[in-house]
C-alpha cells in the first residue's frame, strides 16, 4: 500500500496513530542530531521528523533525500512542539519509523514555491513542475469547482448536456478556422468549431429545450497576451425564451458561482444599453467597478474660440476625484499615456478644481471663471478634483477617454481584484461597419436576431439596427454574451443577404440551417461565456494563461511538447496535401 | 411570455388553471364538430381541444395545422372524459382559447414517431429531425444523466476535472493522427489527440493525484459500423496506487451508474486473466451474460486416426445446451457460419447427446462410443446437448469458437440486452507481435508496465511477459481500459527500445515524459472508458452511432452540414500547404 493517509489530513485527533505517507520533499532542515523533513501532496503538507540519536541510520538516509524526491514514510502521528497554526497539519508531525524512495528527482530549473525564481519561457516548458505550486494548483482546483457547479446549476434547470462535433465545416470567416485534411475524403477538410452555434441552434430546432455544454472551441488568430488558440467556453440554448429569461437565468448562474465558490453574495445585476456604454465610458464592455461616467461637454466648451475643441466632433472628460494635486509631472505621465500609438489621442486638456475653490485649466486663454464654474458643474465637481477633457472624433475621442478612465482607475485604487462589479450590456448595434472590406458585418454572428421595430431600418441605415443581443461585463471583462436568434428563412435569409453572401453562397454554406427552420423551429436565443476568463477573474489573475493547465504561447507553441512540428512525408501523403514552405 | 408550463407536467391537480403551452404538433384527428391536437415538447405531450360549435374561427384554425408546426395555445385544463393512462397528461386536456403558429413546418421527409420509416441516410441527413425521436432524444438525456452521475461520484472521490489540450504534438503512431496545419508555424501540424495520455501522466508528475475528463478523442481510421473518427472518453488517472486500487475504484463508478441511472443492482465484477479468457472464451472481451466455455479436447480427440484433428494444434469445442434436436439444416447453417470469411474455419464436428442417451457425432468413423462418453463427460454433457468442435490452429480455432459461441448465444437467447455482465480482464500481455511490420508492438500503449518479475523475459521471451494493463469488459464489450504506468526513465526507455525506437527518436517523441520522469513522477496507474461505448449498452443499443447527436457516416462524412468540404486557395496559402488531388 503506497499511503493510509494524504499529507494534508492529519491532526491532533490521530495522535498515536501508525500511518503511511507519500508525496515529494517540499524542504528538509537538519537541527543538531534532529532531521526534519516537509512531506507534500495535494492535499497539504505534513512535518516528518527524524532522530539521529535514535535512529541513526534512518536519520542519515533522510539527509540524503533532496527537494521533489518522491517519497514514502512510515512512522506515527505525534505532537509538535513548535505548532504551525497556518496549517491544518501544523499541530502534529510524523516520527518516521521507514523511508522509502519512490523516485528520485533532480534539481528543479527553478522553485517549487508560491513565489518562484522561474521565468515564463522556462517556466511553460516544465510546465509540470509548475503546476505544483500552489497557485496553480489553486487555480486548477478553482476551475474544476467551476465546471462541477455551473454543471449541477444547469442539470437542476433542465438543461441538457449534448457534446456538439469538433471535426465540422470550414465557413466563409475561414480564415480564422484550424483546419483538418481528410484523408477518406482527399482535397476536403474539416473545420475546427469556433463555437458550436449552428449545431445548438439545430439542437432547438430538435426540441432539445435547454442546451448547454462546457466546451473546446477553436480560433486561429494573431494571439495577444490574453487570447489562446483553444478555449473553453459555457455554450447555453434555450427554446421559447426572450431575452429577459436569459439574462435571468444566467444572471442566476453567475451569483449561484459567486456564492458557491467564493463565498461571495454579489446582488443584482445592472443593466445598460450599448449606447449608454459607448456614451458614459466609451467602451462596450465598461468597468463599473468605479464611476468616473464621462461628461460630454460641447454645449460648454466649443464657439469659445479655442480651435482644438471647436474642430472637434466631440468634448468630453472625467472627473478624477481628489486628484486636483497632480503635479506637472503626473499630468505629463497622463499626457503621455494618451499620446501613446495604443491610445492615439493628440492632446489632453485639464482643469484643476483646487482645494481653496478656485479652478485652473491648461486653456484659462480660452475660457474664463464662469466657462470653469460651468465645467465643474457638469462634472459635479468639489474642491480637490481634476478634470481631464479630450476632444476629437466622437467614436475614436470614446475610445481614448476610456483607456485614460482605466488608467485613473488603476492610479487611484479603484479596480479592487477583490471587488465584482457585474453589468449586462444591452441593444448591441446589429451590424458594424467594416472599413477594410467595405460593407457591414454582422456585430455577434450573421444569426442574431434585430429587433423587431428595427427591422424596416435594415435597408435605409443598417448600422442604426438594434439586435436582441446582449453581453455579460465584470469589472471590464466581457465574460460572455449572446442573443435571441433569427428563427425563420426568410429573414435569416434577408441577413445573409444584407452580409453580402449571394443565395448560393448561403445555401452552401448554411443551407441545412436555412431548410431546418422550414421544418418547425421554434423561437430560440441563448449565451455563451468564455469560461477561462471567468476563471480568471474568481481567482483574479489578469491572463487566462495561468488558468489553463496547458496552454500556448503567443507564437501558438506548445513548448513543452514541442508543437507544432513537421509530419512525415507519407502521412502528408496520405492525406493529399503537401506543405508550401 | 412563450409559456407557463411544460407539455408533460399538467395534470388533474391543475384542472380549472389557465395556462400556455408551446411545441410542436405530434398528430391532430377531427373527431365530428371536435378537433384533438397532441403539442409535444422535451417533457411530454398534452392532448389539445378545440370544438367548433364553441368557436368556429378557431377551430377552424386549429384544422388548417400540420404535424410539426410550433404553436403556443392558450387554454383551460379541463378533465378528459377518455383518458390515457400510459402517459402524466394522460387524464386532462387542454379547452384552447387561443392558438398560434410561432413557425410553419413543411412535411418532414420521415416519421417523427418511435418506429420511423426513414432509412439511415436520410435520418442522417436530417438529423435534427431524427433526433425529434423519443429514442433518440431519450438517448440523449441517458448521455446527460449518466455525464453527470460520473462528475459527481468523481468528484466526491477526490478527482480534479483538468481540461488537455486539443492541439497536441502528432506521435509515431501518427498514421492514425488527425492533424491541423498551423499558419503561424509554417510548415508545422498540430495533432488532435487520440487519447490524453502523456498530459494525464504530467499530471500525475505534477501532484495532482486523481484526474479525469470526459474528453474528445480523434482517430483517423478506416471506420467500421461501430467507430467514430470522434469519440468520448472517461479518461482518468492516479498517483500513489495499485491496480487493485483503480479496479475498486471503477468497479464502484459502474456500479454507481448502473444504480442510479438504470436501478439496478449489478453485483461485484470477477476477474479473469486475459490468459483464462483466450482459453476458455478465444477473446480478450468475453460475453459472460452465458457460459458454454470452451472444453479442449486435444487429449480425448487426438491420436484416434481422424487426420484433421491429429493434424490440428488445437481441438475445442462448445455445449450447446439443449440443442441436440438441431435438424441437419441448423447445423449446415453454422457450418455455413463458420466457414464465412469473416469467421474462416474450414469445417464443423458435432456430437449430439441424444435424448435417449446415444450419444452420435459426425465422426462415428473415428471415435466409438467410449471416446464420446469422454467427449460428454469433458462438455459436463447431459441428454438433450449439442458438441460444437472446431479444430486447427490454436490461436485462429479460438477466435472461430468465439464467433461461433456468440452466434449460438444469439440463437438461444442468451444475450439479453437487460441482462449485464460485467467483467474485469487483467494480466494483458505486453507486447503484442505484428506481422505487417515485422517487430512487437506495445498491447495497450508503450507507457504501460511489465509486471515486475516478468521485465526479465524482455530480452529473451517479450511475448511472454505480462502487463500491468486491465480491462472492463461488459457484455462482451470493452468498455474501457487501463494499466499502471511506467514512472521511471530507465525503463520507460528500455520500453522505447523494445518498440523499436532509436533513442533520438524516443527523446524526440517524448522527451518531455522521460524529463518529467526524472523531476520525481510518483507511481501511477490510470483507467479509460469509451463513454458512446458506456452509453449504447446503458440504452441496449448495439451501435453507438445513436447515442451521439451529429455523428459521422460509415466514410467519415456529416452529410447533414456537407462536411468535410473543400476550402479556398487563399486560405491554403495562408495555411502554407496545396492538396495533391
Amino acid at each position: 500500500m503506497h499511503r493510509t493517509n494524504t499529507c494534508g489530513e492529519l491532526n491532533l485527533n490521530d495522535l498515536g496513530k501508525e500511518v503511511i505517507l507519500a508525496g515529494w520533499v517540499q524542504k528538509s532542515r537538519d537541527l543538531g542530531g534532529m532531521t526534519f523533513i516537509d512531506v507534500r501532496d495535494r492535499y497539504g503538507i505534513t512535518q516528518l521528523v527524524f532522530n539521529m540519536d535514535e535512529d541513526k541510520d534512518l536519520c542519515a538516509q533522510a539527509r540524503e533525500i533532496s527537494r521533489e524526491y518522491v517519497i514514502k514514510v512510515t512512522g506515527k502521528v505525534v505532537e509538535r512542539s513548535n505548532k504551525n497554526p497556518k496549517i491544518p497539519t501544523g499541530e502534529i508531525e510524523l516520527k518516521v519509523s521507514a523511508l522509502e524512495v519512490l523516485n528520485a528527482a533532480k534539481l528543479p530549473p527553478f522553485l517549487i514555491e508560491d513565489e518562484t525564481d522561474g521565468g515564463d519561457d522556462l517556466r511553460m516548458k516544465y510546465r509540470y513542475l509548475d503546476l505544483r505550486r500552489a497557485p496553480l494548483r489553486n487555480n486548477m482546483i478553482l476551475r474544476h469547482k467551476m465546471a462541477q457547479e455551473i454543471r449541477k446549476y444547469l442539470d437542476n434547470q433542465n438543461f441538457l448536456e449534448v457534446e456538439t462535433p469538433v471535426l465540422i465545416k470550414s465557413t466563409p470567416e475561414g480564415a480564422r478556422d484550424f483546419v483538418v485534411p481528410s484523408r477518406m475524403n482527399p482535397g476536403e477538410f474539416y473545420a475546427l468549431p469556433q463555437s458550436p452555434q449552428t449545431f445548438k441552434q439545430l439542437l432547438m430546432v430538435s426540441g432539445f429545450d435547454r442546451y448547454f455544454q462546457i466546451v473546446k472551441c477553436f480560433r486561429d488568430e494573431d494571439l495577444r497576451a490574453d487570447r489562446q488558440p483553444e478555449f473553453t467556453q459555457i455554450d447555453c440554448e434555450m427554446a421559447f425564451i426572450e431575452q429577459e429569461d436569459i439574462l435571468n437565468l444566467f444572471e442566476g448562474l453567475t451569483t449561484h458561482l459567486f456564492k458557491n465558490v467564493k463565498g461571495i453574495e454579489i446582488g443584482d445585476f445592472p443593466r445598460m444599453s450599448y449606447a449608454d456604454a459607448m456614451r458614459l465610458y466609451g467602451s462596450d464592455k465598461p468597468d463599473t467597478r468605479f464611476g468616473m461616467q464621462f461628461v460630454e461637454l460641447n454645449e460648454l466648451a466649443k464657439g469659445k474660440g479655442f480651435p482644438v475643441f471647436d474642430g472637434a466632433e466631440l468634448v468630453v472628460g472625467i472627473n478624477a476625484k481628489g486628484c486636483a494635486h497632480y503635479t506637472r509631472k503626473q499630468l505629463d505621465e497622463l499626457t503621455d499615456f494618451i499620446k501613446r500609438p495604443q491610445v492615439g489621442a493628440t492632446g489632453m486638456v485639464y482643469c484643476r478644481f483646487n482645494a481653496d475653490g478656485t479652478l485652473k485649466s491648461s486653456v484659462d486663454k480660452f475660457y474664463n471663471e464662469e466657462d470653469l464654474k460651468a465645467w465643474s458643474a457638469a462634472f459635479n465637481g468639489e474642491p480637490g478634483d481634476l478634470f481631464l477633457i479630450l476632444s476629437g472624433n466622437a467614436d475614436k475621442v470614446r475610445k481614448q477617454l476610456n483607456e485614460l478612465r482605466l488608467e485613473m482607475g488603476n492610479r487611484l485604487g479603484l479596480r479592487d481584484k477583490n471587488k465584482f462589479a457585474p453589468l449586462w450590456v444591452i441593444d448591441f448595434p446589429l451590424l458594424e461597419w467594416d472599413e477594410e472590406s467595405g460593407r457591414y458585418h454582422a456585430m455577434h454572428h450573421p444569426f442574431t436576431s434585430p429587433k423587431p421595430e428595427d427591422i424596416s431600418l435594415l435597408d435605409t441605415n443598417p448600422g442604426e439596427v438594434r439586435a436582441n443581443a446582449y453581453d455579460l461585463v465584470i469589472n471590464g471583462t466581457e465574460i460572455g454574451g449572446g442573443s435571441i436568434r433569427i428563427h425563420d428563412r426568410t429573414l435569416q435569409s434577408l441577413m445573409f443577404k444584407h452580409l453580402g453572401f449571394s443565395k448560393d453562397e448561403a445555401q452552401k454554406q448554411f443551407g441545412f440551417l436555412l431548410d431546418a427552420f422550414e421544418y418547425g423551429a421554434p423561437p430560440h436565443g441563448g449565451i455563451a461565456f468564455g469560461f477561462d476568463r471567468l476563471v480568471s477573474i474568481f481567482s483574479g489573475l489578469d491572463s487566462i494563461r495561468d488558468v489553463i493547465a496547458f496552454p500556448k504561447n503567443n507564437s501558438g507553441r506548445d513548448v513543452m511538447i514541442d508543437s507544432p512540428s513537421t509530419i512525415a512525408d507519407n502521412q502528408m501523403k496520405e492525406l493529399h496535401i503537401k506543405t508550401t514552405v
